[in-house]
């Protein structure tokens, strides 16, 4: 299972905020046997300086680098495999091309941009080049071993009915993301939290549908609402969406409420299914998988740990150590569909459908059909 | 809390189908303290046959009625006080409105009409009469203490933002009202199982609205499909509401899947709440209560038991009793809001957001106004 050929991958960690500390640091810590953290970039020599040491604790040869000349430095070096970035969505796709044209392989944050213009044409440009690092996108709903499960688990469903998605997700001063001011900029972040935020959701809702085969997400549609006086507008999204199927979702999303309850079910003719995450049993950690089927012998309720932001990154290191001529994939299945799990055309379907949400609402809950993002040509 | 200063009401059953036998022969023989069964009538004389040894089991002196002809007979006994309407919809408001023209008091099974029209016209026609007898819905969800309770909660969850309700209620072969023929009738029950068994749900919808303050249902847009072969179309809608406050509520309900799960959930700035029957835990009969609170230390989840076709005759029997010159109405709460529980004018208001939905889903889900009831007149 481990990647045990190659030499770790160096990695640079290109933002020094809040989700580099809490979440890149630990991972690549656990991760020191694939990665190996070489620098760290931040627009702020201060956010360096902090973050630095706490690189430095696992590993002791990473540098620091900050502002823009230091970043075309860090790019030149040849010592540097990979980067993680990790900004604002106001600059994360710009800097990632940069680091593309450098041929650096990019795992790069969501959401993917700020609209779907942008990122389409972000795509293009990079269609265009001959040298084609990997470009991969860090949605980790799409590698949560708990949808992964019911994503296999959809097929014993019979005919899919419909799907459900009611997603309470509390954004208040106790959430340490809730200071965050990149995420109430109404021009540089259209949709603030539920730009943001959103994507993810509808990451899972999409990845079950296409599990389904009922294709692309074409039409939705919403009411948004604006509760908190705290959070940018809009806080609420209710409405739906339809696949290409005809098969519809419904979707019911806010960040204004105070209780932490995910649930993202699937009805069946031959059974049903939900991925359940806080509700009224909080506290643990992670997904709880519940299902029943015909053959099922009652209900099933399985516990899943968060697993989506390790297996996102063994499935970037995957793909980096292929470019490099690797030996044939292994089966296992934290690889077998890591190119799908790390695309950037998936985030741009997964922005496309936010935007069409956030459009529809802007007229009365008008159905939108939902911009179509092409598919990756394959070499 | 029993009505002892009251003689027992004395009830004829008018109709012997499946639910008079299955639901109010054991309810009457609960509250035979209160309700003396004294006649049973249905359109065929087999039917009566076949119920009435059953009826004479708790009621010996109940006497056997059929046709026409003898519903007259049997509308013209002074023993009779009131009589219990369980007839499929294309024939009950006609009977209802007869025995209402004969004195006598009315407690009529749901849906309360086959159309919106129908019953308006027939609430004013009522209104016209001198002579009011009690005129009472039998919608039992509004009669339910597991959403009674979840009405009286709602007021802690501080600014309601959203209600989501998911219906998966499988309607198959293992369903005892799966043969009903008077339910796949697309002119005389328009939307068959959907509007017969819908009623329900949405009474359960915008008794919690109500609760909370948020008006009337105003707006509704949804889907419709059909999956199953075996159930009249439409067998799934997937769409929302609004309520006049311009609150939103999802709505998902299908009756093409395999597993019961019921969920009506209400997000709140400071709490949530969710009533539940089936799903996962299944079995227990009843509805599971969760809610959390700014104040209630961690979710809180209770067990609450049927109860509703009990707390609804009650309530019919208090009303019945009150109209013959009855004490001041006891405190208790079964009796505090039986007008408003039994109501023919809400039950008739739940029709208007089925026909609303199912209007909307005839036109690729555009937003439908919901057809407004008037309040009955106060004496």
């Amino acid at each position: 299972m481990a990647e045990e050929n190659h030499k770790p991958v160096r990695l640079a960690l290109i933002g020094a905020g809040l989700f580099t500390k809490d979440a890149y640091i630990p991972l690549c810590r656990r991760h020191a046997s694939t990665v190996q953290v070489c620098a760290v970039w931040s627009r702020s020599a201060k956010a360096t300086d902090l973050m630095l040491p706490l690189i430095q604790e696992f590993a002791p040869n990473a540098k620091g680098y900050h502002g823009d000349d230091q970043l075309d430095n860090l790019l030149r070096d040849a010592n540097v495999d990979a980067v993680a970035v990790v900004l604002p969505v106001q600059v994360m796709l710009q800097v990632a091309q940069k680091c593309l044209k450098a041929g650096k392989h990019v795992l790069q944050e969501k959401p993917v941009a700020q609209s779907v213009e942008v990122v389409s044409h972000a795509i293009k440009e990079f269609h265009k080049c001959s040298q084609q690092p990997v470009w991969a996108l860090a949605e980790n709903y799409r590698s949560e071993q708990g949808f992964l499960k019911a994503c296999q688990m959809i097929h014993e469903l019979g005919t899919i009915i419909k799907l459900d998605l009611v997603a309470d997700m509390p954004m208040n001063s106790s959430n340490k993301y809730f200071g965050s001011q990149w995420r109430r900029d109404a021009e540089g972040c259209p949709g603030g939290f539920v730009m943001d935020s959103c994507v993810h959701h509808i990451a899972a809702l999409r990845a079950l549908g296409i599990a389904a085969g009922l294709g692309q997400v074409t039409e939705a549609s919403a009411t948004a609402l604006s509760l908190s006086e705290e959070l940018p507008p809009p806080d609420t999204l209710v409405g739906g969406v339809k696949f290409a199927s005809g098969t519809p979702a419904s979707v019911s999303i806010t960040f204004a409420g105070s209780v932490l309850r995910f649930s993202l079910s699937v009805t069946g003719t031959k059974g049903s299914l939900e991925v359940l995450r806080g509700g009224w049993e909080g506290g643990k950690p992670g997904y709880k998988l519940s299902y029943q089927t015909a053959t099922s012998n009652g209900a099933k309720v399985e516990h899943v740990p968060f697993s989506g932001l390790d297996d996102e990154l063994t499935a970037f290191i995957h793909q980096v150590n292929q470019s490099k001529g690797s030996p044939a994939a292994p089966a296992d299945a934290v690889y077998a569909d890591a190119v799908y799990r790390t695309s950037v055309e998936e985030g741009a379907r997964d922005l496309a459908v936010i935007e069409a949400l956030l459009q529809s609402s802007q007229s009365a809950g008008k159905t939108v059909r939902v911009k179509e993002i092409p598919s990756r040509p394959s070499n």
